[in-house]
């Protein structure tokens, strides 16, 4: 190879991956009763030398639930043309430039601005630029950030339309007291993990006697945290939820999560009815564009808290959530936003309003992607686990070269470089959609036409 | 035919048709340099009985400004499956119902919800059912709305996540009040129009004689409100608007927008630089997501107005920028939100506030869908045209079968049934993109590959 040759991005593979898991009961709730989990799978090609894994790629995806996962994809597909032709060198030195240049194509930006299919593509992308530096750095995401300097971090993030609470130098301030012993953090990061808490007992399609049983084992796994999914049926949710306090204990937290079933007065009226089970939070009480609504909510729910921001679709709403003190947990989420930039800004608004950030996960991947933001807050960031937690789902994870590990309640930290985003490429051909092994069988022995 | 048989909707088409308008400069603003206007263009087709005008159809369209028509153009086709084989019947009687499942798909909602491209694309398919609905009822949709029970009306919105602020008996009880004087104010509204004003003076792209001319050409033809596009550079926009305002003198207008350019303090310290000149309104200050800054803003310059709503995503941030005082001006667009029925759910909001709503339209086919829910909103809700106007840009129009007409500054009441939704058969043919003969053509003469 020419030594002085520019490694590029040469091209972005786009692919419609979808699991059947609607097929189980796992993954219902009130709002989402059989979701497949789904992805819209992006890999950038590049032609720098081979590394010992093979030829230098970036890999990542946005998750959607099924259907509409064709349309996430096209959207996608339709940000090629701003990757393809970069310089590896010029984007590992500084994703945010992609981020920028993603976010404005100014009539790409009428289809949201900043918010549903077009921004989760953008985050895809985003996120499979930082796989890319990431590998290319020989280390994990988390480590990549946590090792970065405060000024080059903070030139990562976009300050428009947060600047009146966030500015550029109020985040390097955040972060050089972050990296203020770091590395005892590291350490114990590397030996300890970090702390998880696991939806898997608390599914509505769950008997009670399931509940019971992976509630129990929950505890017995050491999780000091589980969930339950609450909002179809009030009887049915108080009567879950003393079954699930009897099965763990009064030290155990339970949260609830209502996946934005109820409107404001429900909210209030649900929550406080299930009180006497002592909830630890209230999860999506209502609309995710509701600040105000979860402004109101949290003053009448206290002392049970209120956490949102798995559909938060960016900065901007979590800049107002905070602001008029409508949360008490924030939940970041891998892929509904922009991408890691967006996510290290809502990072450093929630510690410069010091609210704990619990992420969201689950579905396909979310696990393996946001561990490594969480790790970095620890490390660099807000500089503690307390009251903090990653959300653990204990599905799909066979389909990643680099899995989530939960043992003892705790997430492992990964070491594997990268972002933990690459599927394996028998996955792929199983579960491309339609024409994967799976569908290809699946379609054609019941008799579908392929169309969704 | 069997009389006896159900009439259905057997097909949707959807077309992805472009204009080709970046080449000339019109349509530029501080955010949205090199717009081609565009339209994710959807037709239920039926098996209904021919009437005069050919079979019964519904047609309307997702607007967006060129790159990604395909990602919504696949957004509209997602939901295909829901409407193909309903009863005409049925969805003609109740548009609502359609409404509810399109946006009740629970695996479609993950790509929101209720935002961004799969939201417009709800807009498109319920617009579409309105037309249907209109045709076979031989009336507007101004008309079919003006004319029916406020009770049936009611029951056409959503009030999921606005029930804190408006409730079905609020809506029937606004409603019921909107009848009273409705016969003469239809009277009135079909002799004298609906007012407009016009933003053709003010794009960034035109010179300050080219302004002047058009400013003064715009009060000749009696418009008594123009709009500036501003936030480019604060020295060209001190100048411009000064010149503007000697054009036209102090009696007219003028409303200047940011296209969401500014941070908060960037949109106080401009807006108030050109106080000097009488803004009559800032639109788009900030991000459209920004309820909390949008309020501070209109604290800052009052008396100056502020106005938003072409890129607010739903009734739920509407209900928001009610509450917290943060607009004095509600725009609604035809074709961002979920269609009629959420924009009823707007007006209603609105007119529960007691704020002027003054519609965003240009683009194309914008003009002609949204007059029919500012004369229904005069006619039988808010019952006033007082600080009330209709966004007019006067282009693009030949390409609609019932074009908006705008006469003496104010635009006249369509009376061809329907939703003014239908282009030409030969704009369809000419500008379907990238095989229409206009793009075919120019694809080929430049020597460009087809992908966008």
């Amino acid at each position: 190879m020419d030594s002085n040759r520019t490694p590029r991005i040469t091209d972005v593979d786009v692919v419609d991956v979808r699991f059947p898991t609607s097929r189980e009961l796992d993954g219902s709730d009130a709002m989402n009763p059989d979701p497949d989990y789904s992805a819209a799978y992006v890999v950038l090609r590049t032609d720098a030398d081979r590394g010992p894994d093979g030829p230098l790629e970036g890999h990542a995806f946005a998750f959607t639930i099924g259907r509409g996962n064709e349309v996430q994809t096209a959207a996608v597909a339709a940000l090629r043309e701003h990757v393809v032709g970069l310089s590896v060198d010029a984007v590992c030195a500084d994703p945010g430039t992609v981020s920028r240049t993603l976010n404005g194509d100014s009539q790409l930006r009428w289809l949201g601005p900043e918010k549903g299919v077009m921004h989760m593509a953008v985050g895809a992308v985003v996120n499979a630029v930082w796989d890319l530096a990431a590998r290319r750095a020989g280390k994990p995401v988390w480590k990549l950030l946590a090792d970065a300097e405060p000024e080059w971090l903070a030139d990562q993030v976009d300050y428009r339309y947060i600047e009146d609470t966030l500015s550029r130098a109020d985040a390097v301030a955040l972060l050089r007291t972050g990296k203020e012993g770091s590395a005892g953090r590291e350490a114990h990061l590397r030996s300890h993990g970090y702390p998880a808490y696991t939806t898997s007992p608390g599914w509505l399609g769950h008997s009670d006697q399931k509940l019971v049983r992976l509630a129990k084992q929950a505890v017995a796994d050491g999780f000091t945290q589980i969930k339950l999914k609450v909002g179809a049926d009030l009887a049915d949710d108080v009567r879950r939820l003393r079954t699930a306090r009897a099965a763990v204990g009064p030290d155990v937290r339970i949260a609830v999560d209502a996946n934005q079933r109820w409107n404001i007065g429900e909210a209030i009226d649900w929550t406080n009815a299930l009180a006497e089970s002592d909830p630890y939070w209230i999860e999506e009480p209502t609309s995710p564009d509701d600040i105000l609504g979860h402004a109101a909510v949290r003053r009448a729910v206290a002392p049970v808290k209120v956490a949102t921001g798995e559909h938060v679709h960016n900065r901007v709403v979590f800049k107002q959530l905070l602001q008029a003190e409508a949360i008490d947990v924030l939940q970041i989420d891998a892929a509904r936003v922009g991408g890691v930039n967006e996510n290290l800004a809502i990072l450093l608004l929630a510690a410069a309003f010091g609210v704990p950030v619990c992420p969201h996960a689950g579905g396909v991947g979310l696990c393996e992607l946001v561990r490594h933001l969480a790790m970095f807050d620890f490390v660099a960031l807000s500089g503690t686990t307390d009251d903090r937690v990653i959300e653990y789902v204990d599905h799909l994870h066979e389909h990643f070269e680099d899995p989530a590990v939960v043992s003892d309640g705790r997430y492992t930290a990964p070491t594997m470089p990268g972002f933990s985003s690459r599927m394996r490429p028998e996955t792929i051909s199983t579960y491309r959609y339609p024409d994967g092994s799976f569908w290809a069988a699946d379609l054609t022995g019941q008799g579908k036409d392929t169309r969704i």
